[in-house]
């Protein structure tokens, strides 16, 4: 089978990766994609790095196992504490969210300061920190976790009162520094973009890791001549399989509004275990 | 050995049943302990039935492996959907976190119409909701699943401006009800205790169900002589074991705050799965 026809396999902790998928599937509408969902186990952002690096290992596996031609890592944490490890494991291109989101930040930031805000567990390991200053040391990174957008964002509570009062509570310091640039470093908080950016300003670019993330997986399979050859009849929802660990239902309510579209194949499924 | 001397073995699928441990010890001081803290696969409440059934059977299994005269199930979700089942597989008394406040429930309320908040899981299973009435089946019964409660508590934001207006917003339709009693139908809300007797006001009874179930705990082991036979030496620290499945960091810090005391056994552990 030619490889180009293959799926490109995404998984995240639970729902927040579908604002990748979202942005994957805008640019490029003809590839056929495989989402897997590990709702049994999420969040990710609160584990340790051993545990989170095994989820990622039986997530990968899965896919694989249902044969994808490239593999995108669309959760932060995962992302940061174990895509080198999974990449050097396979032979397809692994693609996560902190590059290209640590790349759109450098190239964005005019006076040097840039802000990061994810999970507990993407925060602790400073990952954008280090990406972004070893594409220019000269950057000042600030970071900061704010562990109540994703479930204000679950809850389905983006704007008004509590939203923007928990923002502007968590953004305090982080606006005191002078920050241009602010990275979306957690894949549920374009959902927060409106109430991020009234609290932090026009002045303050927000960088969508989801956007930029798309557009690095379109870049990589244009390079490796791995574009899908239909095209037009590859748009429909039949090419867009969805797996969750946990709880469809839930999944489908949440996802729809994360992915704007609806969610019509999904299988609920148990991973093997690597223990 | 006499099972007396052994220990009240509790599982939780966080830090929340530690609200539960720490009426044991201030009602049972000379009771030794072993709480299991389910870390790795928290939280229970958005997770479907069968799967929170697994996780219990799994705790269960593991402290019967230790030795234990008792056991609680100090998670609200997991008493609410497998109970009964862990009840019929073992020999010894099993006690959860409904039956207590609902007793409570019933016998506080006046005008009998009851609030019940907890989690989403929690809420679906109408747990509360048919305790309460086959108590007393002329009880109104208000349920209402309030998810970023857990979050809150977990965030040490216990108080403020965020945690009250989150608390008006859940809250405005069960006040309108007219309610004179108010569970708090998961284990993380009685540190929320302050924010939500201010915006309940004065004439509404809230509902612990943590001190509810250490009575029920001491009475149990009373009518089944299974008391500690030693006073006063079992006290101190070294009769409280801790053991969570993923990160004993976030759970002493965290736990020490919702105890009120240091943590100072603790390992992590795997379980062993069912499947």
């Amino acid at each position: 089978m030619n490889s180009n026809n293959l799926p490109i396999g995404i998984f995240d902790s639970g729902i927040g990766g579908l604002t990748v998928l979202k942005e994957i599937i805008n640019r490029l509408p003809s590839e056929r994609t495989i989402y897997l969902g590990d709702t049994a186990r999420v969040p990710y952002g609160s584990r340790s790095p051993e545990t989170v690096t095994r989820y990622s290992f039986e997530n990968s596996r899965f896919l694989f196992s249902r044969g994808i031609k490239l593999l995108v890592i669309a959760c932060n944490t995962a992302s940061s504490v174990s895509l080198e490890r999974v990449r050097r494991s396979v032979s397809v291109p692994v693609i996560g969210v902190i590059q290209p989101g640590a790349r759109a930040a450098a190239a964005a930031t005019r006076n040097k300061k840039v802000g990061v805000i994810g999970t507990d567990a993407t925060v602790r390991t400073n990952a954008y920190s280090s990406a972004i200053r070893s594409i220019d040391s000269s950057i000042e990174v600030f970071s900061l976790a704010c562990p109540l957008f994703v479930p204000l964002v679950e809850e389905g509570w983006t704007e008004g009162a509590v939203a923007e009062l928990t923002a502007e509570t968590y953004l305090r310091d982080i606006r005191r520094e002078g920050i241009d640039t602010l990275v979306l470093g957690c894949t549920h908080y374009p959902l927060l973009k409106g109430v991020l950016s009234k609290i932090m300003g026009p002045g303050v670019r927000l960088i969508d890791s989801a956007i930029e993330t798309a557009a690095t997986i379109r870049a990589a399979l244009e390079e490796q001549s791995l574009l899908r050859d239909v095209q037009g009849d590859g748009t429909g929802e039949s090419n867009r399989e969805f797996y969750v660990t946990d709880s469809p239902e839930k999944f489908i309510d949440v996802g729809e509004r994360f992915l704007g579209s609806s969610i019509s194949f999904i299988k609920k499924i148990e991973l093997e275990s690597e223990v």
